[in-house]
């Protein structure tokens, strides 16, 4: 069997049935909208936040009440290739960081008042420079991408993935070249800070692969184990749980976008639930926002991962629930309507 | 004296010798940035917030925990020209809502643990019908430019002014018109929802205002009596205020911003402790804070005041703290710097 039709039945079964939204839902808090103490549309995009809570959590009554910032990490054997400012012992020495608290996930999940759990991807098993082999065995992203899905479990009303991995945004780089076109230029940036001899090696790494692996990269599940990480597999597995759970998801930037981006191409339909938290300073991720079909809340030149983007916009997303739930009605605080 | 001359002799004093950036307040913050366990820039304009405010409060380990969304209330004699979708009595009875805790903006205080505190400013006395007549007296406008500097009486970190006024859209419409060049319809927008005719309406009053007060329109302190309104006079005198006291402001939107524009004609430097909180979608606002050299935190479509805009951008400004105050750094982590 060829390797671009290998099953990775898990995932593909569980892209089928994808839960739809709550047409009622959505009816039942445009009603109330319309009644609270404001213009109509006078807030914006808080308004269609809490269209898109409601039609995806299937709520009438949206609720916020357990959020969760869920990072993914995992290294990549790529980094080999000189593509990172920093050197792969980071991965850890960060995932360290996060369970002392002392990452900025750390403070905007305290913040926001947003769960963090971090998952630890093999970490001392790096994927294999995809640049000179796929980056994994078939059962070792598909295993990942079921951990993924497992590690969002149903007690989670609104989830976002974020990441960890020295080297990944090579590895989403490739992802995007691979789904969208080459050449690795065209969607790589400087990542946590490489120079300029460092992008010429990261698009040499990129370049490479995509001539290699070329002919094997018409399904998007075949991108994933060539090309991706561990944690764009978990973060794609936990994107997918959270549609079937009725979580929406909050998507963070230019690393977890990929993971987004691989689902997207599987079935236009499995990122519907999904809100764009921001848009990266990592330049190709306003591309790659548009092709996803998504506006970002938030624009704010942030480059960090972690999940950093997408825990800020919660703030937002919280803020708007207030208004919508907390706010009275033109009735009920007797003030008068349009003239 | 012709008109243009008088004193407002408070006001002009209060222009001068304004505290300036602190130069080693901005140079800590940015060595404790430098250390912190992220690529230098990753937070993107989270680090630039935090270094405004450690500049404009003159501390190195900058604070915000006396926020305060301060709301300025007045009613507008150019109602009577048919240029809101509400009637005057709105902005009573949104006040009471302030008050019982039903707006938006209590919610979003709410949210992001910022005060509130409401100024009612001689709502049963509207400002005359600035398309026959000056709005204000120079003693009525000198009196609420002097009550709203008291307003903000040194108890405050960080300050967003907001405002409440039935018909003020159309005195900042006016404002924006006098500053920078007219027509009307350069400057206007549906405000909380005007129809087509309301927006005809609207432009006629504000340019037979043009009309009528175009020689006296050259001293901006003479443009607010004019055209202003007493929450446009009361705003000036906050923001103001919290520059002399080092409190940071967050500026609102449309109407907010013609106070920070009135301010910014009489001293370009008058408003440099303003961070643009948000861009309106009152259109006009975005050419609005190009003049007063800022770009908004946020984009969201929302165009309701209240400072609503700037106490959701509050909630990231506390974020930027956070990061800033709480992340561990490289050294106190045990994460290895750039390869």
């Amino acid at each position: 069997m060829p390797d671009d039709i290998r099953p990775f039945e898990e995932i593909r079964l569980a892209l089928l049935d994808l839960p739809q939204p709550c047409a009622q839902s959505l009816a039942a808090v445009r009603a109330r909208d319309a009644q609270l103490t404001k213009p109509p549309g006078a807030l914006g995009r808080l308004e269609e936040i809490v269209e898109h809570l409601a039609a995806w959590q299937g709520k009438p009554e949206p609720a916020i009440e357990r959020p969760l910032v869920a990072v993914f990490a995992g290294n990549h054997g790529v980094v080999a290739r000189g593509v990172s400012a920093y050197p792969a012992s980071v991965t850890k020495q960060m995932l360290d960081n996060f369970t002392n608290g002392g990452a900025a996930i750390n403070q905007l999940c305290k913040t926001f008042g947003v769960g963090l759990k971090v998952f630890e991807l093999a970490l001392e098993h790096p994927t294999r420079d995809f640049s000179e082999e796929p980056a994994m065995e078939e059962a070792e992203a598909a295993a990942t991408l079921a951990y993924g899905m497992e590690a969002i479990d149903g007690g989670v009303d609104l989830l976002a993935p974020g990441e960890m991995g020295i080297g990944n945004t090579t590895s989403a780089a490739a992802i995007y070249a691979a789904l969208y076109g080459g050449p690795a230029a065209r969607w790589t940036g400087r990542g946590t800070g490489v120079d300029d001899a460092g992008l010429a090696r990261k698009n040499a790494a990129i370049d490479a692969a995509l001539a290699l692996h070329g002919p094997h990269l018409s399904d998007p599940l075949e991108i994933l184990r060539r090309l991706g990480g561990r944690e764009i597999a978990g973060m794609m597995g936990a994107i997918l749980a959270a549609r079937r759970t009725r979580a929406p998801v909050i998507l963070d930037g230019y690393v977890a976008c990929a993971a987004a981006a691989l689902l997207h191409a599987l079935d236009a339909d499995a990122t519907a639930h999904c809100l764009a938290g921001h848009v990266s300073a990592e330049g190709a991720h306003r591309e790659v926002l548009a092709r996803l079909g998504k506006r970002p809340l938030l624009d704010l030149d942030m480059r960090l991962g972690e999940g950093s983007g997408a825990a800020l916009a919660i703030g937002v997303v919280k803020a708007a629930l207030a208004c919508h739930r907390d706010m009275a009605t033109f009735e009920s605080a007797g003030v008068s309507g349009k003239a």
